[in-house]
């Protein structure tokens, strides 16, 4: 019987056998000595999630001086139920990660369907056909309490068996092109080893193509330009690794525009990504805690903020008030330096207030909960709360560490009734018992407590009448994401609803969380 | 025995005695009354420190459509030793602030000298001639240690007798601009009680005007501009007092370029100010626990952050390694914020991650002290040491909080010989018995270890046979603000220096600590 892997949407794809498998390679060779014969080199992604999948589309997309395809591209993923449905999905020229991005799709439909120089596979032995494998397969942190250090694990025996697998069968002078977030050290003190090792059982004794270039992708309007014509950062772990990375990164990234930054060692690289992020992350936590201070001050922040973020190239980057940090990212690139420090290098040294930053990201949406449990005089019990928003992101269906789950969890807790709603999440994998639905008005119709906790476009353009237009008493309603103007926020109390907002002390103060 | 005062240059003033001062006050009020027919408003600054001065020669410069000066200022200090001889200077004609901007001096000339529209007083009657009234006095934090909140004393009294000054001779109708760093609240719990009480005792029971408009003055080549072409934010206590106001500061900044940022209330435009600072001092904590970290892996942190502050929009204010944080705000405007939550308003918020900010970079210079050591293998004892840099921050005099201090005063702990040299400090009162030389040459000359503190532009284009031509030993050096370039390091540590740098982990990687 043969096992199925399920896609988001539904679809059922029967994961292929051993020998199903080795007859599609076979067949993948004779196509692939037929690009090699069109002058195209061979690029293997190995890992087709949010990163892999897109890079491999615009790989696919990168064109010669005269306008032909210069690569072919191969994503591989693993025969399991988890992955398979993203292989079969690439080869039917659909995207497996869902965006607003038109572009992707765009380019996976026209490279699978029509230059035909992209297609996926579940066979580890595509990567002995590569000149160039990108490794961009995830490497997760489990247990990351940041209260203790020596909580924090990094998942990294897959990442491991991953490598080993390129080491395996790798030509052996492709270029390995590590776009994976690791550890600071990783290129160096893990991959590096595991390949020479892997290498040496074949026997292979030439020079090996080491290089880490890390990926700033953002999912969003803007999901392929963020591969293309952004910043890319790169180092080798000698000179000649990093010759051909700079060769290779330039044919499909727009480097006139965004020159290639080329750094000494690929520590510097890995730290870099690390760096860049929790620096983000930090900067969110900040503002975390002057959101306490003006709320309790009845200051609008969000003016604060505004008047503040006047000052170019010193303060405009100032974050704002909000519901809390999600995303696969933010949330955990800190531990992995923190990890290297530790683990690594032994060095001693402790991010303190890195990590600081990251357990007070976590914290964030207790105080929405607390907001509403407020406007509730503390009883939710039996209450029917909607959530709008369960993304991470706006305008993004990536639920991954999303902060919606700890306000589901607080007012499980609480013993509310819980509905969410997102207009492009489908699926909520990580609390799937929780019901989700797509009507917002349905949701809002029967919500005696609505949150706003994603800054989806459609939320900011809800009228007024969408909250008010019911059976029911008018609602508590708290603004996590700054969604509501103060003039909707006026006619909304007018009405008989009572709120609150993350930030908005003005709301406070105006009195708007009291019954009028 | 008349009193003196004695200019930081060594001049001493005579400080007026009673009589003298009021006698020079009857000639100021025939001379106001001249100004009033010439059209002029009459504005008292109060306190000409860095920042009084400032603004009071940019009032004077302000001019009318035909081109008409539109103020008469009077600039007030304290006829004490140590305020005195501000008011003397600059009814000579001369800058009591000492700048690299050349506009502070030529402003103060002419308004002094050529249209007369600025002179300085110790009478506190001159607040009874007043339109507006600028209060621009000190509130100093006393036993910041931010370890623990109880320890966070404000020197209000000094700020309250100000204030009272100001309510007892005040007339009915001016408007009092607080432009003071204060603490959260401060306008409408500390001035406006103050002023009502002092205003009552007058039976003055028109309306009162009171604004909070901060300052974002920049000591350095661009201090002038800091006031005139620069982004400024501002509240009143009530709309009559906010367009008083606006009204004010649009006859002196050119609010075409920079519009006027009007906020809420008083104590959104305190918290703002605070806020921003508190920001700068947050983002550069953070690069502070990266640098330790990037130290000990070999990284070149300055290429990394060089990498990513490209990101424009989020990541190009990313802060650089450096040798600490100095000067009045970034050292304490957060510790106001926090007296607000925990005496003011006493909310029980705690802004703990901004607080340990604040110490992290009160600790830094002791990064740099152990860099130096770790060079004399522990032992400084009797050591020749030169400190190049005493100001807190490059191209100013300005030393206060000086991150130098703390330096200093580990070395002393360590008993090295120390001279300090800086081209713009002539007199280093926090440290007033360290030696303080003008000579580099000689300074270096004589130096067995050589710390680089401030990047005043000298240190940056020494060349490398400064540090070289000499007949001692070579010199075990450390590069605390990025001014040895690499080139340099390289021809320094070939002709037998010893070099370590905050955030050149590559130095240490290519060895420039040990002993060729």
């Amino acid at each position: 019987m043969n096992r199925v892997s399920i896609a988001p949407g539904g679809t059922e794809f029967a994961i292929p056998s051993n020998e199903e498998i080795n007859t599609s390679f076979d067949q993948l060779v004779s196509h692939v000595k037929e690009q090699r014969q069109q002058g195209r080199q061979i690029v293997v992604v190995q890992g087709l999630g949010c990163v892999g999948t897109a890079v491999a589309a615009v790989i696919a997309d990168a064109r010669g001086p005269l306008g032909q395809p210069l690569y072919f591209v191969i994503g591989v993923d693993l025969p399991t139920p988890a992955s398979y449905w993203k292989v079969a999905k690439l080869n039917n020229g659909v995207s497996p990660v869902i965006s607003t991005d038109n572009e992707l799709p765009r380019l996976i439909h026209k490279a699978v369907r029509e230059t035909k120089n992209l297609c996926a596979t579940v066979s580890e032995q595509a990567y002995s056909l590569a000149d160039v494998i990108l490794v961009d397969i995830p490497l997760d942190v489990t247990h990351p309490d940041t209260q203790s250090l020596d909580d924090i694990e990094i998942d990294l025996k897959r990442f491991e068996r991953a490598i080993q697998t390129v080491g395996r069968h790798m030509r052996p002078d492709a270029l390995i092109l590590i776009e994976t977030t690791v550890p600071i050290g990783t290129c160096e003190a893990i991959v590096l080893p595991i390949l020479r090792k892997e290498r040496s059982q074949r026997d292979l004794n030439e020079p090996l193509y080491l290089a880490h270039a890390y990926e700033r992708v953002m999912p969003g309007p803007h999901y392929v330009d963020s591969i293309r014509r952004y910043w890319r950062t790169f180092a080798g772990i000698d000179g000649p690794s990093a010759a051909k990375a700079r060769e290779f990164l330039e044919s499909f990234i727009d480097t006139k525009a965004y020159p290639l930054w080329e750094l000494d060692n690929t520590r510097s690289s890995e730290l870099a990504k690390l760096l860049e992020n929790s620096y983000r992350a930090t900067n969110i936590a900040f503002i975390y805690e002057w959101t306490l201070l003006a709320e309790q001050l009845g200051i609008n922040l969000f003016a604060v903020i505004e008047s503040i973020r006047v000052r170019e190239g010193t303060h405009d980057n100032m974050r704002l008030p909000g519901f809390g940090v999600g995303g696969y990212c933010l949330t955990k690139d800190s531990l992995l330096a923190q990890w290297s420090a530790s683990h690594l290098f032994e060095n001693g040294v402790i991010l303190q207030m890195t990590l600081d930053a990251l357990q007070i990201n976590r914290e964030m949406p207790k105080h929405t909960f607390d907001l509403l449990s407020e406007l509730a005089q503390g009883d939710l019990a039996n209450k029917a709360i909607a959530i709008c928003g369960v993304s991470y992101l706006s305008e993004v269906a990536d639920t991954r560490n999303s902060p919606t789950e700890l306000l589901v969890d607080e007012l499980l807790k609480a013993e509310a009734q819980i509905t969410v709603h997102d207009p492009l999440v489908r699926k909520w994998p990580e609390r799937s018992k929780i019901p989700l639905t797509q009507d917002l008005a349905e949701c809002l119709e029967q919500a005696e407590g609505i949150v706003f906790a994603v800054p989806h476009r459609m939320y900011l353009d809800l009228p007024v009448e969408a909250l008010l237009n019911r059976e029911k008493p008018p609602p508590i309603i708290v603004d996590a994401q700054n969604i509501i103007s103060d003039e909707k926020a006026k006619l909304l109390y007018d009405a008989g609803c009572r709120l609150l907002g993350v930030g908005k002390g003005h709301w406070r103060k105006q009195g708007y969380h009291r019954l009028k």
